[in-house]
């Protein structure tokens, strides 16, 4: 049993599911558990509810959950529901379709009686304010400030786990970079992008600047890396250097990456440091701070 | 020079993107007058204006179009407007964004001055209404008639182009499943997932059904094959056969490839027969029938 979750905030996640683990639940239930307490922590603004607007002041949510190439869903771009990854393992277990973005996600998730909340709590009205009174001249529906986005963090929370019977499972949730573009989806909700989950070959999540794992399709990039033999961190490098050979890095930007194998053999690396793993198995809870490529 | 589109529709767009080639230009402009063309065909039931609505009544339009790792761009959910091919192709040259989606992507085409137009025409209406009537007992919000909808053709139109620079560039353009559940997204919009270009490795486009190719990262997958060695056709099988080694196939279930590389050599293939190739070049100007897996 195992369970990995991205960044410090993982710890808490990973402790709120850890007992569907040893009470022998299934990974999914353990991945979509964890997921949901970053959705409801009002203290992490990159995930669910409390999250950061748009450049528009709405807070759109993105996330998808994936136990194979068979059984996986995601939604993107939905207002109004706290619990984004419960939507995603829904179009998974009760529609024919992998992705739901927009209003039609939305009429979903009412017509499984998913409850509507605010998403923009106060706190981040408020900051949202600030930010908009000292970008007058930004403008949300071409371009948001770029600066301000590279100085918040992106960080998805991605969580990959293996239960009791061997079973991979692995989830994302995000509300996207702050004062994003409105409509900007990023890789969080992407099969192969931010997630990817291979029965007998391994699973991939990661966090970070969205456009960069996009590019690549970073997720599925590292389990095709463990189906060629490679170990989770030649995987997880080898996805941070397709990254770095094929585009024009800013400074500031950071990808994050955990790999596992179905033996819970895992690893993690990210292209510059800061980045955090959580990891919660029956020997350790503990924050790791993975190597990186630059 | 060569231009190569799915479908037997893909002879008109060749056809209208063919002397931007000879003339010159560049593959990306030929690729988008080719998904231009074919987004206002309006016999043209599956791509654009003239295509077939949601199962609530509604054109929704998703198209990708790529260069690179570093240039591409993408849009999913679009309504109100004829050319989301070219409001993906904004996506990539005027924000730092690689995917937009339903009243964003919306919004943003309406900043840079798209034209709102109606997607529906009276013939994709009446056909609609038909279609309702006969089945008052779907419930568009959450299961549209599977059966129909698997009697449909899934006609996204792909194009590659290489131009007289030796360029590559891809692109991508549907209004999706016939009926679909409304916000339902398949493969077009997806970087790696219908659509990869990678300059010096090789391009890929995939039509069909959507959610299977999505679960392989069906484009992507095979330009990492290209990478490795493969032939264009051993590409193409290769996500052939992945998608059937991972997923339950239904009978009707169809997926078709067209690989190239940057030294112009090319090929296709599909799971089933019935798939066709437009090809276009100094020399010809056919519709190809490709090898099929099963």
């Amino acid at each position: 049993m195992l369970i990995l979750s991205t960044w410090s905030f993982g710890q808490r996640a990973n402790r709120a599911a850890w007992g569907t683990l040893t009470g022998g639940g299934p990974s999914l239930d353990a991945v979509e558990i964890a997921c949901r307490d970053a959705e409801s922590d009002l203290t992490n603004h990159t995930v669910g509810k409390g999250g950061r607007p748009d450049a528009s002041g709405e807070v759109t949510l993105d996330a998808s959950i994936m136990l194979s190439p068979a059984k996986c869903g995601a939604v993107a771009c939905v207002r109004h529901f706290e619990h984004p990854i419960s939507i995603a393992r829904a179009v998974m277990e009760k529609s024919p379709h992998v992705l739901l973005a927009g209003d039609g996600a939305e009429r979903f998730a009412d017509a499984l009686g998913f409850p509507r909340t605010n998403l923009l709590t106060d706190e981040m009205r408020r900051e949202y304010e600030q930010w908009r009174a000292t970008n007058p001249a930004a403008q949300p529906a071409i371009q948001p400030n770029i600066e301000e986005e590279q100085n918040r963090s992106h960080d998805t929370i991605g969580v990959l786990a293996i239960d009791a019977n061997g079973t991979l499972a692995g989830g994302c949730t995000t509300s996207g970079l702050a004062y994003k573009l409105p409509g900007r989806v990023g890789d969080s909700p992407i099969i192969g992008h931010a997630l990817y989950v291979e029965p007998g070959i391994g699973a991939a999540v990661t966090t970070g600047h969205g456009e960069l794992v996009m590019s690549v399709c970073g997720a599925f990039l590292a389990v095709e890396k463990l189906r060629s033999g490679a170990t989770p961190f030649e995987a997880g490098m080898e996805v941070l250097k397709r990254i770095q050979q094929t585009q024009a890095l800013a400074e500031q930007d950071q990808v994050g990456i955990i790999v596992v194998k179905p033996d819970g053999t895992w690893d993690a690396a990210s292209l510059r440091r800061g980045f955090k793993v959580a990891v919660k198995d029956p020997a350790r809870d503990e924050l790791i701070d993975p190597q990186s490529l630059v």
